[in-house]
């Protein structure tokens, strides 16, 4: 267990956190003076920077919200109140407060604490989180919930960035919110920075009222403009809470969707966060939002000066700074896309490129610096991402579409109504397909195959290896006949020598790696690789085994496939998503042809019908038997012979 | 062709519409003089009314934007310029000017036009659309690529209605649109009615701006604000378009979104429409809504007088407004689960029920009326919707999710990472599964199985008739260990006499209706009453049928399937659903089991892999082979044997 060792050797430089230390639980902080809190707010910040020192995550979202954190447990009753934190990647501080300190070394390990909120894991986790912009309906819900019920007075509160803000589920929750007369409690976190910079008007309205005099000189004009205040915080502001509300700015947006606006406010200082939450926790009914500005990063000075605030980060050495990357052997699938992208609009102006608010994690950044009219981040709204590319490509351009396999689920409505039904020639770079390591069954991209498979006239492409991403990067940019896509994985390649470009694939065509005559593997996608090495030990033990590589999940290369149904005994199809994807295209063809009629040990090895745990990808792989042991086994069981050994898969 | 002869009929007494049989396309209509427009859209809406009492249809949406839609083609230089029409249902004056009027009376029948509108029926339709709230994101990418293209100045309008304005999705265009440059005219159709009556604070707010002082009493302010007027507007608004503006209002929502907020103007006066229009067609840059205030059913007496405003109508009286309602034999699935649903509620006070938009699709509104506390219309947002739910069941709360097949996808990411990976017990009812009819492909529920069977602990339910129907909104009701979904077609039920209440069915238990040796009908959802036919001729024709119904697609009645696999010669599945749903279950469990080692002749009945005409759903599901015959048909070829007819399937 390599991180054990590393806590224990961090040890010995722990940070000094005597208040922390005697808090367990959120009610053992509600103990505490008010006074003392901005030194807990100290202290659970120097817990967090070490902790994830040792663990790598995302550091700079629990950072902006220390303070936040401190004063939401301290003025709610946490657990009966319900706090929802919106992605939850900023809720490393709240684990430290909610009775999980002693295991907050392990965010992010194998069988230690997940990067996110999650309800099996903790009763002050209300909801579990990992996509954005799903906390305002979910309080919703809950606070709906507790009033319907009869139970006694809940408070929710629901956490949410600005960048989360971009996704219309954000904004169709907000309109329903302020329809109704639930009581419930937006906090819009507003660090100005969401993964990648801020996009959109919601973001240039907020950055306005921050910018805004009473912002400013908030505490000059107070005391002139609480005669203005409504009676409700009159009586509360006369106490000195002068901070409630901005009341020259006006929130109006908000106020116009239905929400008691209240803000902006310095997310930083307690003393400005317990009246306004206060105030807020005896708001009589209705939505109310408090606009709350921090820094992310905020409190630690490497984070605060990188560019990305340190959104995410490797292991790191506390006083420098500097992270602990492990080296690489191959350039990543994702940087061989980017880079084939780019010499792609090199030779074809009619390509552009949309992400959705991941520039960076698809490799788009590197096309915008080299095409900066052709590329189109359009925030955190897959939605709009596909229909706004839709609407290029009835235009004549050529959009490719790079959004991770898990956020690609958000679109799948636009991707059928909009392109599929039309048949527009949208180009889907699908990243993060399969597992993705620490970030877990949240992010996990499993279904895209299942998915977009089912849809006629679609091409569902996967690459073997990098060389073959090259591939159909061009082959996609080249099709014209309607959509088209390719999956690929997080990590790196298997460090070919790659060409200068791509070739181009005929579509619908597979190809043989290896020719055998017993055994046939199939591969759809890069596990390929272990069917490969699968393939030697088969022969090894005798078996005299075929590689196949089908490229396309559809059009299948029906041909390949009944030549392979044919000519072997056994048949396996290997793919690193959910059943009903591509193994299940291949049986349907069989069936379809009748070449099951006489009898073929087929089996289709898919990801198992399971939420998994987070960790390292290639250790999961090998527990659910998609490796080269796990491969030789399902041919040695449909055999009859007796499996090498036995792979365990945990929940 | 029945409706043909209705046509000629009708032909006895077609309005008179001198002026509109002088327009084949908008370039004639652009010939006339502004002062003949007034009496284009009079003969316009007169054409549309008489069109629809033939054929059924849209009505009201149409006839609330007659006068828009002849200015827009009026003032813009169609179909150079671009409009887009959301959702598409309020397109018929639009197919009338634009070349279509000659095969208007064919709308929405088999072979005619479409009931939306659809790229591949003419060069004015650029989007083509039934789903709603995508006309923004597909403008805006319009809008980018012409200028991306460095093509002439072209205009891009899409034209929305305010219920659309509730999903997210619109909000994401908005707010991607107002932080760029491009020319995108956003035309908002504001007629207070979506097809339920207006829920959410989108919706007051526009509400507050028509009730304003600057809309009632435009007339009158408009010469003391042009004053007021900015540059480029004053210019025009001199030469007596003082309709320009509602400064009063301000819109100051949308102004903060980044667009410049034009009205509320009155969208039945053309002579306040061209002058806006024209304004705006010179808008130099950036983002433009122009709020317009329309009347749905407008001009129709009998439309303007009923509730849902003739929203979706059966041919019809034209002078009396007396619907032909075809009679009915059996009553509704969705009557039925909403019957089911009232009981089931009446014994548990847990239950509570969400619809998006669709309350009397989807017989909730009868549930509001018993419940009107414990019935929630989130409007168009089916995200929100799905994440609502599961947050009040987060609270112990019983939600049932009421959506349509095809609606669902746009809450897949809701449902994979809110619900399932939560494995919070929402309850999934599925309306207009499968085939729907005169809506077409836009409309068909083909995919729910495939999305909904890949997530593990999902239950994937559908019933074989309204009976078992009855048995699954009770299971549902009362099943507690996660997500759970139940799918039913559009239309009316086999006509079973119905108990009080229905019956707890085990999960993952089907049942066999008909015991046989050679071959196993294995049926998921409502096809099964032709598989029990099919099982009559093949015993005819000598060959021993069984017939199951699986009523799981998830968990599957591995039992069941592995003794229908077991004790027959030929195994068909049978579902109207896409390929990678129920019958890739069976597959992939028998792979799994070894059990197509040995051979099985099976054959797994899906929809084709195409997108197919609208038309009656009996003629669709012939013409594929998803009938009587073609089941008999499939075993017919299983065993070598000739078919009894050749279906022949058309795109």
């Amino acid at each position: 267990m390599e991180q054990l060792k590393t806590t224990k050797e961090n040890n010995l430089s722990r940070p000094s956190t005597p208040l922390l230390d005697k808090i367990h639980l959120p009610e053992d902080l509600r103990r505490l003076p008010e006074s003392a809190l901005t030194e807990v707010a100290n202290e659970l910040r120097a817990e967090t920077i070490d902790a994830v020192s040792v663990t790598g995550g995302h550091l700079g979202a629990g950072l902006g919200v220390v303070e936040l954190t401190v004063a939401l447990h301290y003025v709610f009753n946490t657990p009966e109140d319900r706090i929802i934190w919106d992605v939850g990647h900023q809720a490393y501080p709240h684990k430290i407060l909610t009775g999980r300190r002693d295991r907050i070394r392990t965010l992010r390990q194998e069988g230690g604490l997940s990067g996110f909120t999650k309800r099996s894991e903790s009763i002050y986790d209300p909801f579990g989180a990992g996509h954005s912009s799903t906390s305002i309906s979910a309080g919703l819900g809950m606070a709906v919930a507790s009033e319907l019920k009869h139970e006694k007075k809940r408070n929710v509160v629901a956490v949410i960035g600005d960048g989360a803000m971009s996704a219309g589920m954000a904004y169709e929750a907000m309109n329903n919110a302020g329809s109704l007369d639930a009581r419930l409690i937006v906090i819009l976190n507003d660090n100005d920075m969401s993964i990648a910079p801020p996009t959109g008007a919601m973001s240039a309205y907020l950055a306005r009222l921050v910018s805004s005099p009473s912002y400013r000189n908030l505490r000059e004009r107070a005391k002139a403009l609480s005669k203005k205040l409504p009676k409700f915080f009159w009586d509360k502001a006369r106490r000195g809470e002068e901070f409630a509300r901005g009341f020259l700015t006006g929130g109006t947006l908000f106020e116009e969707l239905g929400f008691y606006y209240v803000g902006p406010i310095d997310g930083h200082n307690i003393e400005h966060l317990l009246p306004v939450l206060k105030n807020v926790r005896e708001h009589p009914n209705g939505p109310v939002l408090v606009h709350v500005v921090t820094r992310k990063g905020k409190g630690y000075a490497p984070a605060e000066a990188a560019s990305d605030k340190y959104h995410g980060v490797s292991r790191f050495n506390v006083v420098t700074g500097e992270q602990i990357k492990v080296q690489s052997k191959a350039p990543s699938y994702t940087k061989v896309f980017a880079d084939s992208l780019i010499k792609e609009a090199t030779l074809d102006d009619k390509i552009v490129a949309v992400t959705a608010a991941m520039p960076s994690g698809t490799g788009l950044d590197k096309f915008a610096e080299k095409f900066p009219d052709r590329m189109f981040d359009v925030g955190i709204a897959e939605q709009h991402a596909v229909t706004f590319a839709a609407g290029m490509s009835c235009e004549g351009l050529k959009p490719f579409v790079a959004i991770y396999s898990t956020f690609l689920q958000r679109a799948y409505d636009q991707i059928v109504h909009d392109v599929s039904i039309q048949q527009l020639p949208v180009k889907f770079a699908i990243d993060r397909a399969g597992f993705v390591g620490a970030d877990g069954s949240t992010h996990a991209g499993s279904y895209d195959t299942v998915f977009l498979s089912a849809l006629p006239g679609f091409v569902v492409m996967a690459p073997s290896d990098e060389l073959e991403l090259m591939n159909m990067v061009r082959t996609a940019a080249a099709y014209d006949q309607g959509p088209i896509s390719f999956r690929y994985p997080r990590g790196e390649g298997v460090g070919l020598k790659l060409p200068e470009r791509g070739e181009l694939i005929e579509i619908g065509k597979g190809r043989i790696l290896r020719e055998g005559n017993k055994v046939a593997l199939l591969g759809f996608g890069t596990r390929l690789q272990d069917a490969l090495a699968a393939a030697d030990e088969l022969g090894a033990a005798g078996l005299s085994t075929t590689v196949a590589d089908a490229r396309f999940a559809k059009p299948l290369d029906e041909d390949l496939v009944r030549r392979l149904a044919l000519e072997h005994e056994v048949l396996v199809t290997i793919e690193e998503g959910a059943a009903g994807g591509f193994g299940a295209q291949v049986l349907q063809f069989l069936a379809r042809d009748g070449l099951l009629d006489k009898g073929l040990k087929i089996r289709t090895m898919t990801l198992p019908d399971k939420y998994l745990y987070h960790g390292p990808q290639s250790k999961i792989l090998s527990e659910i038997g998609l490796d080269k042991t796990g491969i030789v086994n399902t041919v040695f069981a449909a055999l009859g012979r007796e499996a090498l050994v036995t792979p365990q898969i945990r929940a």
